[in-house]
């Protein structure tokens, strides 16, 4: 009982520390759908996505005063902005040909970057180096960690207390993470709502794995437009999770997730990056298995370029 | 007695139908301008501004079941779904060179859409034709209007929640109802935070008016950005309670309401219309005023064009 009270005495400090998730209604993302749709917003939580939860889990059951990721994108901002507040450092190997955007927000969030050529050494082999440089750090994974999990668990707690309105969840899967820890947070909570994970067609290595019944990896990175989602397959801790509880995979098409970031811009005044569209986007392509139904769509972050979002949204 | 109970209980009733502001806390934004910044955004308002408080304000006051306004923007939007929810009529007059957009938005919300060219007939005079064609309609002013005053009052309300938190609240003014408003709400809830008016420098009749101690009208509808604020002058009710409850206007330059539209974007994933920008961009504009002090500002809207936005977040 020690360990389970630990482990709740954690999560309650984590949900002390993260921004709860923002729910919005709008009328007219209802009509697109024909259900009532409910959207669960992370990209107002620091650091502007999901991760913060996970990365600040992590951070602070870490022992360690040193904290090492390989992120080119938010879980890097998380961590570092984890860190500063836990008084660690973070250090984030990211590509040398990361946007500048990115680079500059891993710092300002007050990590340290250590850039590599790709080409040269790999991203792995360039953390597993500083591991050794510094013997103190903890390598902490972006995805495939329990106490990333238990991080993300949060949000599934805060959807449970809206469980009795809303009939399922709809969430982005990349490495599986978020998936997992909503699955495991509902649970916890004792809620109902079924859990419907929203995987590019260009990257259906979770659909896949489910048909399979195993982990299918996929042949090299998957070059969908949702880069949240560009994982060559599910963390080992998540697919069991999700195996037995996830109730389908939905595979959204590149059209269908340009659509959904434009919709919910225009209709609902939302930024989101194209991996927080999944969600909505799966929504409207499966709509008729949703019709008159009560779902949450989980917009998982909102990081994306200017230049990107522009073409996104200017598109008729 | 009666009448003030009459009062608390319309008010209670704008409250249970409105969304409660957003929050949103951008360790980004605190650095931009020295300062603990809170955003209170009304862009996931129903119809996207906080015009809808006051517009469902109104139509649930009146006893009219056909209301008529003058609007090219989002009191039109409000007006109309506050409407379709009460099961009353909106006939928005609309110069008939308004955005597709705009048009289409209104009737989305169930609103009839009347429109005018304007070279011909001026939007007032055909509102008044139609308030001869229907004499049981009601004309409802988008701002000096008190049920407008009131529902606006219902933000003020929400943020003098957080009064033991901050120090002072910087709102858009444009005909002063949101300020107006906003000033009731704090007033009612007994807080002492100081408001200030946030105008374009360019449409600055507000804070022209403050200084010569009566109401100054602008020669024509300035050409800011912040279409939201075009307005010639305050409306009378709201001059009114400004006089004494107004701590200062902040006069911003277009560049500023531009950079801080910009700036929302990307440091704290907001979409915010011009007129929106208004609050942050005095933030920073008066940087040295807010200096370590603990403000609110409030996005009052996020309906903005697609192609104008994206002119405005891609500029360097």
């Amino acid at each position: 009982m020690k360990s389970l009270d630990q482990s709740l005495d954690h999560l309650t400090a984590v949900r002390n520390v993260i921004r709860p998730t923002t729910l919005i209604r709008s009328p007219r993302l209802d009509e697109l759908v024909g259900a009532q749709v409910l959207i669960a917003s992370e990209t107002f939580q620091y650091t502007g996505s999901f991760k913060f939860r996970a990365a600040y889990s992590a951070a602070l059951r870490s022992p360690a005063s040193r904290l090492i990721a390989a992120s080119s994108g938010n879980f890097g901002q998380g961590l570092a902005y984890a860190a500063s507040l836990l008084n660690k450092e973070a250090i984030i190997v990211m590509p040398h040909n990361s946007a500048a955007v990115k680079i500059d927000a891993v710092r300002r969030f007050g990590g340290k970057v250590e850039l590599v050529e790709t080409l040269k050494v790999s991203r792995a082999q360039r953390v597993s180096e500083l591991a050794s440089q510094y013997p103190d750090a903890q390598v902490i994974s972006a995805y495939d960690h329990d106490d990333v999990i238990a991080g993300n668990s949060t949000l599934g707690e805060e959807l449970a207390e809206r469980a009795g309105e809303y009939d399922a969840v709809i969430v982005p899967v990349g490495g599986g993470g978020l998936t997992a820890g909503l699955i495991c947070g509902l649970m916890r909570a004792g809620s109902p709502m079924e859990v419907y994970g929203a995987e590019p067609l260009l990257a259906n290595d979770a659909k896949r794995s489910l048909d399979a019944g195993k982990i299918i990896v996929n042949d090299g990175e998957p070059q969908t437009i949702a880069d949240g989602a560009r994982t060559v397959s599910l963390g080992q801790r998540n697919w069991a999770i999700l195996q037995s509880g996830i109730k389908a995979i939905l595979e959204v098409s590149e059209d269908a997730i340009e659509d959904a970031v434009r919709s919910l811009f225009r209709l609902a005044n939302l930024k989101s990056e194209p991996t927080g569209g999944l969600a909505f986007g799966a929504a409207v392509a499966y709509k008729d298995k949703f019709k008159d139904k009560r779902i949450i769509c989980v917009v998982s972050g909102g990081n994306v370029d200017t230049e990107l979002f522009c073409r996104i949204i200017g598109r008729e």
